[in-house]
């Protein structure tokens, strides 16, 4: 019997002392519960998501000299940890000290090297280059390692071996990626269980959490375990980490696998957990747990908490500033950010001007008042009035002729300034005196065309729902109403209303004028273009279209297209518009966006690469345009 | 003898339809003269920097076509050009259809190919993973190719065997990074070179601009032909791309070495040029042209004005409102706006509060009217003591138990309501009058730790000195003066007046108070954080301070910390304070940064990734301060 301590440590990036002392603390409660093993995720002193701070050789020695000291306080178990693994005197291909992604194992105070490895540690051979991770960038792989030195990868991975109660114990130690090899030409832990019988595979990881993957992890890890028979132990990490412009939340959902592929012990997700487990000599005697398959809205609500509650915890903000609109983005912010801080750390602001509806600013008082969050009104009309008239009345001199204009400002102008009025002026302020910062409360679907105004209401310390379709911010309001707070917190007439910006007459919602976004179409169309694996683009939707195939490909409903578009012309208008504010204006904006919280399997920012380029059209979609126009 | 053509594009990224039709005239130009080779950059027809544009397939295939289009009108002469070479089946390491960076060769209308390789283009061996490069998330190295193969690089790389005249001719052909392998285990060239007598080394490039980058090239690369006595052609592109929040210009600077490694044609920097030169079959007849080392700021001006002007156009931006407050950043981002669009399409906006200065109003008008922009004031006090008045007097209201209280504004909140109330509120307004944007005056030392204005002073469409610090950005001044303008447009005021934000009494310009920034230290010791290979932290300032040789390391006036800070207290308490901002708040202000206009050989954007993490100080710098602070 074999006892393994799955130690899921909520890693606080950029912070290798905090994340030392809890690992110490663990280690010492692990030796007391008689483990043989700890493990710990990837990277767990340093933090994963760091930027160029791998660049800083102050903090690698800093890293180094941390990894020291769990080595050393390995007495009596194996402890097995992530860490940067610096090879001071080569060079990396930027010319810097080369560093690994690497996992450490140590025992007795010493570490335990494999025979034919170069290095004491193992050394992460599969790089992830795509969605938000950058492995590359800082870290040498094994597969480059091997090719410099004229060896196969396969010769340069060999297993640990640790020594248990005097028996020789095999270890299979892999990170993360190396556990996904099906897009790669070299499978590490096929090359691992090549070299002779393992007694335990360990994945140390440090996976972000994206909505559906848990389940494809637990299928993927299962099969493995079960096809080699050899238990396989997954170490990941909780916590916030970020990139910038992304923000990631780190669900752990550390498991065992024994060697028929049951999960044997999972530790809950988004909670730092020790968990003990006991696998056999031959692992039959361990009992499955049944892990529900997660449902998509309940753990959205429950990652977009825990990045809330989190990400203000790490940039120390305790106060936040809601503007509310009666609008169902706004008062889904304001319940997140309830459920996330407490009311009395929020305060919802509305800012009218003459165009909110009495049916919105009423909407927005029983909000605030059902949430118990404070409330105030700043009305934005004087100051909206007092900026057009100065840019209309105030001179434009030509100081050499003497010869003075004026500027016009059209309506659609005055919505921006209503909008930064907002944001710009009384938010900012506002949050400023509260003691905190304001939200953004754009959703993915504005995102993606730059539905929203720059300073206006694009602005904010972090977008939490900028990762989420309008359809699903919809759903998570009904959730919060339904599962979380069990009443009618957010009112139904928030959902009921038509979404509008309330910026003009036009946009008037009593008179059920709105958003010229329709959603149950477009929120589908922008998942093509944006989230989908192979992006898709004008070419493929417009030949979809002429198939009369497109909203079966979309998964929006079927003969939704056809029911809004009445001729090829409106289907192309509409298609060509969003497009060109997608790949145009949408990427201006988004490049001074805040902070998102990711969730999807593709977010804005770090996760989704953009240059601001003109906006194209393929041949063949032009082609096919004109086809479709001419009717032939 | 050999005619060759190099043909310096100027590479529209994203817009394969406009490139390849450049480059048909540019072959048949090339034709009529006789050349027997044209030489395109890498990335011709695609561009380089893109994005994640590289995920659509559709954009994949339309690149494959205009490549074809190209290589079919290779009829009497060869063409290399540079494009995403696909092979549609099989799969990069992200699941994704296989892209190349590839170098194709045409000759009479087919593909040249090499007997070796798995495809008829030459593949990219080495790819750039630092600065702003991200060439492994989109592309397929040789060097992968190899491994997976079971083969070495070396066996894969064969030189390009074209016909000229009836007689074979040996090309050996690479990419960018290629040609700098320093870092690398591999040597393209070297490998190429083994393979029997070359005729020309080709090294088609996408490389950016960087401050002294040329002179290094001419070293490299003459050096590359002397020591193997083989001719060697550079080709790079002219233009601009971006990489979202960093843009970059391309001078091109092609060039012909010959076999003694002279120079004998270069193109014209930042400038579209078909160069045709001839080299003779021992090259010994060729005259090297005198290259003079490129001074430091005459090419910054250089790179500013061309990059200002391109992205304009880029973006389709005909007018610039721009904010200037009588202070160095304003005046030089208007005489640079002036210089690359012309003073009839900016417009110059002073936007005094009760803290301006007469002198500073003065200097802006004085300014304006030296430059010849339209000018207009626009008062901001009326809606700052607006602003907070609303935000101090509306109530904050419990609406359970029906409790209201008031909110306090400081004097830091009000200098932030100011900034903001400019951009925010007036810039943005007056812009779109203007039908325009309105430019972000922020240079590098305020971007590093923040000392600006989220929605304020920060925002603008783009950072047009945004990679200068201070002191380039007074010595950038003074060379438009001198050289440009060859008048005192910008006042001598100026440059003399204390440099001050202007937004409190203790920022009184004439009383000779201003910044906390003492640019001549602080310029130096933020550029150790930021801009070095090797990045400095708080630990080696510290510990170079404690060893008397700061100044020294840093590159400032020698003996100037010492006369800044009287005690190793003052010091640290400087250095933690800023250290502070660049890792914290710099970081969150940066997320929503404007685009910056890259000329350093580190910009903030995408050549610097960055965390949102808690500022970090390492065990190894607690232990010196708390050794200087007790004096032992």
């Amino acid at each position: 019997m074999i006892r393994i301590a799955l130690s899921q440590l909520e890693v606080i990036p950029g912070r290798p002392d905090l994340n030392t002392a809890t690992m110490m603390a663990l280690i010492e409660k692990a030796r007391s519960q008689q483990a043989h093993i700890i493990i710990f995720p990837e990277m767990a002193i340093p933090g994963y998501l760091l930027g160029d701070t791998w660049e800083q050789r102050a903090y690698l020695r800093e890293c180094e000299e941390f990894g020291r000291q769990v080595i050393a306080a390995s007495t009596g178990l194996s402890v097995i940890f992530g860490n940067v693994g610096v090879d001071w005197e080569k060079r990396g291909n930027d010319g810097r000290v080369r560093k690994y992604n690497a996992l450490f194992t140590a025992q007795n105070g010493r570490l335990c090297s494999t025979d034919k490895s170069p290095y004491p540690f193992c050394i992460k051979t599969l790089h992830p280059n795509y969605r938000e991770f950058d492995d590359t960038r800082h870290f040498y792989s094994l597969r480059k390692l091997a090719q410099d030195m004229g060896k196969s990868i396969g010769e340069l991975l060999q297993p640990i071996n640790i020594t248990i109660d005097g028996k020789l114990f095999k270890i299979g130690g892999i990170l993360c990626e190396d556990g996904w090899s099906d897009d790669y030409s070299f499978d590490p832990l096929a090359a691992l269980h090549a070299k002779g019988p393992l007694d335990l595979v360990v994945n140390i990881s440090s996976s972000p959490f994206t909505l559906g993957k848990n389940n494809k992890r637990n299928r993927v890890f299962s099969k493995q375990a079960r096809v080699t028979g050899v238990p396989l132990a997954y170490v990941n990490n909780v916590g916030l980490q970020n990139n910038g412009k992304t923000v990631y939340t780190f669900d752990g959902s550390s498991s065992l696998y024994d060697a028929q592929g049951n999960i044997v012990a999972q530790c809950p997700s988004f909670q730092p957990d020790l968990k003990i487990v006991d696998i056999g000599s031959n692992a039959n005697a361990s009992t499955a747990v049944i892990i529900p398959e997660t449902q998509e809205i309940g753990s959205i609500y429950q990652a977009l908490t825990y990045g809330v509650n989190n990400f203000m915890q790490q940039i120390g903000m305790k106060k936040v500033v809601i503007g509310v609109s009666g609008g169902i983005d706004s008062a889904v912010n304001a319940a997140l950010f309830t459920c996330a801080v407490g009311p009395e750390n929020i305060l919802l602001a509305n800012m009218p001007s003459i165009y909110n509806s009495q049916t919105t600013k009423g909407l927005s008082e029983k909000l605030a008042s059902n949430l118990g969050c404070q409330y105030t009104i700043i009305p934005i009309q004087e100051t909206v009035n007092h900026t057009v008239s100065q840019i209309t009345t105030s001179p434009i001199i030509d100081l050499k002729t003497g010869q003075e204009s004026k500027l016009a400002v059209s309506s659609f102008m005055t919505e921006n300034i209503q909008a930064r009025d907002r944001s710009g002026r009384i938010l900012a302020g506002l949050s400023a005196a509260f003691g905190g910062g304001f939200t953004c409360n754009a959703n993915k679907t504005e995102l993606t065309v730059g539905y929203s105004t720059l300073y206006g209401d694009q602005a904010g310390f972090i977008a939490a729902i900028g990762d989420l379709w309008k359809h699903q911010v919809y759903a998570l309001g009904q959730y919060l109403n339904a599962h979380i707070f069990q009443s009618e917190v957010i009112p139904q007439g928030i959902f009921d209303i038509v979404p509008s910006a309330e910026l003009s007459s036009e946009q008037a919602v009593d008179e059920g004028k709105g958003d010229p976004l329709i959603y149950p179409y477009h929120d589908y169309l922008f998942r093509s273009f944006m989230e989908w694996w192979n992006r898709a683009t004008p070419e493929d939707i417009l030949t979809w279209y002429a198939a009369d195939e497109l909203d079966k490909q979309l998964g929006c409903k079927i003969g939704l297209t056809k029911q809004i578009f009445a001729t090829p012309e409106d289907f192309i208008r509409d298609l060509e518009r969003w497009w060109k504010l997608y790949t145009g204006m949408g990427v201006a904006k988004r490049i001074q966006a805040p902070p998102i919280l990711a969730i999807s399997r593709r977010a804005y920012g770090f996760d989704h690469r953009e240059a601001q380029n003109p906006p194209y059209f393929t041949s063949a979609y032009r082609k096919l345009k004109s086809k479709l126009l001419s009717g032939r």
